[in-house]
């Protein structure tokens, strides 16, 4: 036939097409957690008016077989199927479809014994499709088709021989042994990376050792961070992270509030990586030594929490790379190594890496054996800086060689950027990512935000972090309004997201000075000088953050971002919202006032269709804060929050009691 | 190097993300016409700093080499490029992009100069840039490059120097030699099937040639339609859609009123395609010879109009097909050809054809000889009646193939069926697609439903020719309404959408009573018998209609879709909304009056903002209906529209003269 199979780009009938979750047409991983639910959609057509069949394929990585679960019809086209994802792997799925021969014919025989047709004539074609179906099968579905075949041609009445052709369980039987003639697969290679729980569910505190010795004035080290695990677990935390632990670099290192003139004693930034003492690779002798942080991460592990540490591929002018690897580094015109800057902005302490140096393969090789080395050493959680400022498809190439050991690993992207690299580097890999949050205190701009963050496509690959401060930023909100600001960044921060950190004991004391009016940086960093903290003191905020994460660890709501909805209050200064579980049982609805100066009130409206509840039916809400309770009914509750004594409800709704 | 090479996707470190316009990524075409400017736009970004260049790279099919047009940066990492498509062609385009070394040199050179810093060395780096470039140059370029390296490598105080090395002409002069090192090309063979105007701007009158002799009851042919043309023309129409034109079955031929049992006279069904005088590539001798139909399509071109004839791939039980190619149609249990149904309907006068059949192959290119069999009488419209029961592929392939001879070729899909079936066909190839127009008649669902098909993904590929009414729709509208009902959906449909049509003499003589309550089906349908129309009745409405189809023409905002959008009015009663050429500078608002029997009024909100016009500016809007002129201020605008004197207003607005 000349011309016609050169230009016919396929036969089949049916179209799969608009596959949920997908990313990017298969380019990259979506990402879950070991235990969810996998919902898998899609618009699967065809022409004319036949019934179909949908299935999804899956399996996980090393399996060779594929496993299968049904699709059901939702509405307008759309399927969806769905299967758990257990244990920490890489999953692949596809989704087969093809018309359905037998529930096309079995539905028309239905509609012609209610119109009163003679389906003489239609009996007999069912039974060749069962009578054919019995010979694929084998057993005793063999047998039942047979059966019914035999049923379908007697020389009954056509009434008595269409009961048994348009029951259900044949149809059943039928979909076991159906041929799948006219097939159609849909394969866009798309991977599901299924990580540990703790990628999505996370409290992170940030601490410098240094600042941990018992005595002001004193070099805090591994072995006396070990005596605040205490302190920090009953705060609630999972994550104890660590500035970079690396020997710190003595040209031009930077002095007190980052002046670069320095006293003798400033210990330097942690992030000026690398002196005559090591690189990244080993451990600042003024914190101790490797079998100290050894000590450190299992002390930590015997507290169910880990340690992470920080990944920041930069280096000291004194760091051993710039004498062994010259070549890895950016020259001027003059010979001299560029140092880090942002015109007009320098930093003289650090130079950082030339990812595109021809010497580039052995450079990977290297950086990717630094986060090898410290994953042997037991570490399995890191947080990794400014990856923005390196190739995408590095970071992508380095976290999947980690994880191809160590499945456990998580990756943190500290990545302040604009928004679409953000989410590029969370495509190529990191299990959690820094956001806006920091910047986000006005309802109609977290709405947005996490709208986006959590609404859209985004959430299938990006996983938001919020930290209400870091040792980088102090906020404005908190420079300026007390010890309310801080309660009101602390519960958005642990409830609108399921993972969130802080940076301490900087948080919990309510430290609230910059170091000049219009700067983020704190007064006295402890990126330049030792601090010395009294966890101890009346003001600090822990017994708030241990409720806070004890509600987190009771609440599978709490524990996810995709079911989070923005409720209606008529005030522009309270925000509400809610989470359920994902089979919405657990309802947790959090109202905070925003306005750390003034009680706030307004109406809250309840989705109560949404939640199944009558508008008549009383149901109570629990407030997990202070332990109130209240009878509610109907929509629109009241609500009126103090931020001097508790800025927010977080309420476990109960559902009325059924009959 | 062990392991890196193979696990490595690419070293390239840009990103080009989220192109538009493309449909199903490249999988189809996206649609434009003739003069169109296309608009290419993506999200291209980079780790770190760097500025980049980006290209839309675009050629016409046949061309070898590709042209180049800039795209500009928009804001958060958006891009866009533009070019125009002339001539009925397919495009190709593509997007190229790099970092732009020198243009990040000059950006952070300006940087440290405004910062004070001394750039001596910096200005040694930027000359070595202008050099290379200088070598790579050809022509006054060269020289003009070499010139300002000498310049910048002077002995002069780099103040001096510098004011050379930030000149934007300097810029522009790299931006034509500068290396391309780091490229990245997305290239996902998108393709632009650039259609002549009438594809997306067309009005189409639907009429029954057996209809138009002088005489009643004698039986019309070509003939006695070619005199109705000048009244067709006077209306403004400019494609004449003619029902089958073929032999009509005797077999099960249907009588008036769709009965079973017919009359001796009863001319059948025009779509029960054949009988023993021939097939889909022979006239019905009752309307003449085929000579008698190229005179009418010939006619037709003399005023500027064109004849679509009907494509129905169906057979009466007496085509020649079902003797000479049986194996072409399904056959039942006991032999017999399965005719038309859709369970518990039958369609006793119809067999469809069986795309499944073994000899696919023969059928699908008889076929496609019976569509190149009317193109090569001078037709070149098809109306394709239910493409949905049909393979999409199958339609993808027939009309890519008519198309490769007979580019000017448009098909209007007639597929009333689910949305997901009719934008797929749309994809596959039709240039335009009947819509649920008919069944919407309410502020909010004509609303929704044109937001949907003018501003989302759909309008790249779904052009929407809106119907009010069709030999087999007589919607309940215009049923119990009277003359308003139809006056509505007429401005509703040639303003909605840049195609429409109507079914004639029915519709401009207000041809309203269907076949029994509850029916959509008109009384005396001409499907099954001969009408006579007296179109030069007072209650015609004729002069309305030409009315309207001159000021389509007379304005650019009528003749696309794409800049529609709905107005505010506060009234339920009004639907107002807004169309603009694609330069703005055309400006029309309609605003019509969906309540039939009573005056409806409100306030229009007119989008000053948008078009530019201050809130204290008076402007002039004429409606071109009926001739009036309002002069207008601020937003808010009073409209009164009375039902029984013209229901809508179509809006020319006039900007204010400016200094």
């Amino acid at each position: 036939m000349p011309g016609l199979k050169g230009e016919l780009k396929s036969r089949r009938r049916l179209v799969i097409e608009k596959v949920q979750p997908e990313v990017d047409g298969g380019r990259f991983a979506v990402k879950r957690v070991s235990g969810d639910l996998v919902r898998v959609e899609a618009d699967i057509f065809t022409d004319g008016h036949d019934e179909l069949a949908c299935r999804v394929l899956y399996r996980r990585e090393g399996e060779t077989g594929w496993r299968e679960t049904p699709m059901a019809l939702l509405v307008n086209d759309r399927w969806r199927g769905e299967f758990y994802a257990d244990g920490i792997a890489t999953y692949t799925y596809m989704i087969e479809a093809w018309p359905d021969r037998f529930r096309t014919w079995q539905r028309d025989l239905r509609k012609r014994i209610a119109a009163g047709q003679d389906v003489a004539v239609e009996l007999m074609e069912g039974s060749r499709l069962v009578r054919e179906a019995s010979h694929r099968a084998t057993g005793d579905d063999a047998l039942r088709l047979e059966q019914r075949a035999d049923a379908m041609e007697k020389d009954w009445a056509p009434e008595l021989r269409s009961e048994i052709a348009v029951e259900e369980s044949l149809a059943e039987l039928m979909d076991r042994q159906g041929d799948r003639q006219g097939k159609v697969l849909y394969d866009s290679g798309q991977r599901i990376l299924v990580e540990r729980e703790r990628a999505r569910f996370s409290a992170w505190y940030e601490l410098f050792p240094r600042s941990t010795a018992p005595v002001a004035g004193k070099h805090g080290t591994f072995r006396t961070t070990i005596a605040w695990l205490p302190y920090v677990e009953q705060m609630g935390f999972d994550i104890l992270y660590l500035p970079p632990i690396h020997p710190i670099g003595e040209t031009n290192r930077k002095g007190k509030n980052n002046s670069v003139v320095r006293g003798a004693d400033d210990p330097g930034s942690p992030w000026a990586i690398g002196s005559h003492e090591g690189g990244h690779k080993d451990v600042d002798p003024a914190l101790g030594t490797l079998e100290d942080f050894r000590a450190l991460v299992e002390a930590a592990r015997g507290r169910d929490m880990e340690v992470a540490i920080d990944i920041a591929f930069q280096a000291s002018p004194d760091h051993p790379y710039v004498k062994e690897h010259p070549e890895w580094f950016k020259h001027r015109a003059d010979g001299s190594i560029r140092f880090a800057e942002n015109p007009p902005k320098r930093y003289e302490d650090i130079y950082p890496i030339d990812f595109e140096t021809e010497d580039w393969q052995a450079l990977w090789l290297e950086l990717e054996s630094v986060v090898r080395f410290w994953a042997e050493q037991g570490v399995r959680v890191f947080r990794v800086d400014n990856p923005h400022t390196k190739p995408f498809s590095f970071w992508e190439w380095l976290i999947g060689r980690i994880k191809a050991g160590y499945p456990e690993a998580i990756f943190l992207s500290e990545a302040f950027t604009r928004p679409k690299t953000m989410y590029y580097l969370a495509k190529a890999g990191f299990s959690q990512s820094y956001t806006y949050f920091t910047w986000r205190n006005q309802k109609w701009d977290l709405t947005q935000y996490f709208t986006e963050l959590t609404q859209t496509e985004i959430r299938e690959y990006f996983r938001p972090s919020l930290w209400p401060n870091t040792p980088d930023i102090l906020n404005e909100y908190l420079q300026h309004n007390g010890r309310p600001a801080f309660v009101i960044r602390m519960i958005l921060a642990a409830t609108l997201s399921a993972s969130y950190g802080i940076y301490g004991p900087a948080f919990e004391l309510g430290e609230s000075q910059a170091r000049e009016p219009g700067s983020e940086e704190y007064l006295h960093s402890e990126k330049y000088e030792l601090r010395h903290w009294d966890v101890t003191a009346e003001h600090s905020l822990r017994e708030l953050i241990a409720r806070v994460n004890r509600v987190r660890r009771e609440h599978a709501a709490l524990q996810r971002n995709d079911t989070l909805r923005f409720l209606e209050l008529n005030n522009e200064q309270i925000i509400a919202y809610m989470k359920t579980s994902q089979d919405g049982e657990d309802v947790i609805i959090v109202a905070v006032n925003l306005d750390p100066h003034a009680t706030q009130s307004g109406w809250l409206r309840v989705p109560l269709l949404d939640l199944e509840i009558g508008d008549a039916e009383p149901y109570q809400v629990h407030d997990l804060l202070d332990d109130a309770y209240y009878s509610w009914q109907g929509e629109w509750n009241y609500v009126e929050l103090n931020p001097h004594v508790l800025p927010a409800h977080v309420l476990h709704l109960k559902r009325p009691a059924r009959r």
